[in-house]
């Protein structure tokens, strides 16, 4: 029976997958992969399970959506179980509805199961979403919309108390640094964090205005996330590295 | 040598924790776990393994913050390894940055295992977070300070595109709907998600309006999220119950 699960295989360390996660891919038949996902991942799947990278990779040209909502129908009517397996969350930014809402469409049983999203690369230099007294909400916006053009959201975010969190904005620092300027918003503490939870995790804090030298400073760039507000100074790693200190930390959970 | 870990358990379903977290557990010689896990996961501990509930549920009396962080420090220092078990997220409201800073001003080694949020509840309905052209925002808002008020940013999310989401909210329904009545949105959609990934989990829609009656008419409480936003009509099911049929759906990932 044809069926597809859409699964968030978490950012990151591969160990951040879920066991649910894992019990769905050793039962997998077909597996379509995002270029996100950590490749150690497949091992889970059987030895007879057919991998098909279907990559899209920020800004280069790659698998279009149309192609991979296709090969899902395909492949889950030729052989049975198809996981799509995402980086991250596949309803964070992940399109997951829409290839669940086209599965469905031609008749395939679905399901979700959800992953540990990378907007929570904060942790990994404990700078928490939300804080008591200093951030009672987070505002998640994507820096890329589907027109390529920045959200709107991000001039109303600027004069919110909420924590805000960028994804896929690496090649709009000018313009994010630009909009909390005009705002009135300068000096709103930001970080950039590249890989969180892997070896090769980085950072880089500042000052939203200064965004684009943050990220030269510790050469930065995606896949990578950018955080702006008062939390951002909560720990004293942090605050550290904040008062102008240089840090480029490793990772502290392994 | 005294060492915090500070551990998102995921979701309702006990498989919805990481591979990382379960071998932390397992690893552990006591374990604080919150009254919103799934106790099963205790049985990952090693039988010597301390596992000592702190539960705060939601509007109860219970342990006290101050208690918890003097606990893991005493612990810490006495036995090894404390692991703090938390529902969701540690730093999405779980206050496990205010552990993490207590712990490391007494000389405590920590780390953070990231959870999968309750945020991606409505996944389990097909309710994604963020959809092209309809949602490339989404903001998490507490229902409750720690003053007990309702946080200001609701009233701002209500003028946003964004899909808001409101945690621990069920004792503010009314006025989450007079909000967004006074502000000019009543008819936004609006869903109440309980339990989701477990076998009880269940969903009443509406329109942010009606919160009190969805709730009301679906038999929901406490600990539940509420989604507010076009994204609610995402799914072909939703659109199904939103047009006016009541619906309380099962777990469909198991």
């Amino acid at each position: 029976m044809p069926k597809l699960t859409v699964v968030g295989a978490g950012l990151g360390d591969p160990e951040l997958i879920t066991l649910k996660a894992i019990n769905i891919l050793r039962q997998a038949d077909v597996v379509l992969y995002d270029a996100l996902i950590n490749e150690d991942l497949l091992e889970y799947c059987h030895p007879v399970c057919e991998r098909i990278y279907v990559g899209k990779r920020g800004y280069e040209k790659s698998v279009s959506q149309d192609s991979i909502n296709f090969l899902i129908v395909e492949k889950a009517f030729e052989k049975g179980h198809v996981v799509r397996l995402k980086g991250g969350d596949p309803f964070i930014f992940g399109r997951g509805n829409e290839e669940i809402a086209y599965a469905k469409s031609r008749g395939i049983e679905t399901a979700y199961i959800p992953g540990v999203s990378s907007i929570l690369s904060g942790g990994f230099y404990e700078i928490p979403l939300t804080a008591r007294g200093v951030a009672d909400s987070f505002w998640v916006i994507t820096g890329t919309k589907s027109d390529q053009s920045l959200s709107k959201d991000i001039r109303l975010a600027a004069h919110s108390n909420a924590t805000v969190v960028i994804l896929m904005g690496m090649k709009k620092l000018s313009q994010i640094a630009q909009i909390f300027r005009e705002e009135g918003f300068p000096y709103t503490p930001a970080a950039i964090i590249q890989q969180a939870s892997t070896a090769e995790q980085k950072i880089g804090i500042g000052e939203v205005k200064d965004l684009e030298t943050i990220a030269k400073n510790h050469l930065l760039s995606n896949p990578a996330i950018i955080m702006i507000g008062e939390v951002v100074k909560q720990n004293s790693v942090q605050h550290l590295c904040y008062l102008g200190q240089q840090y480029s930390g490793k990772n502290k959970t392994n």
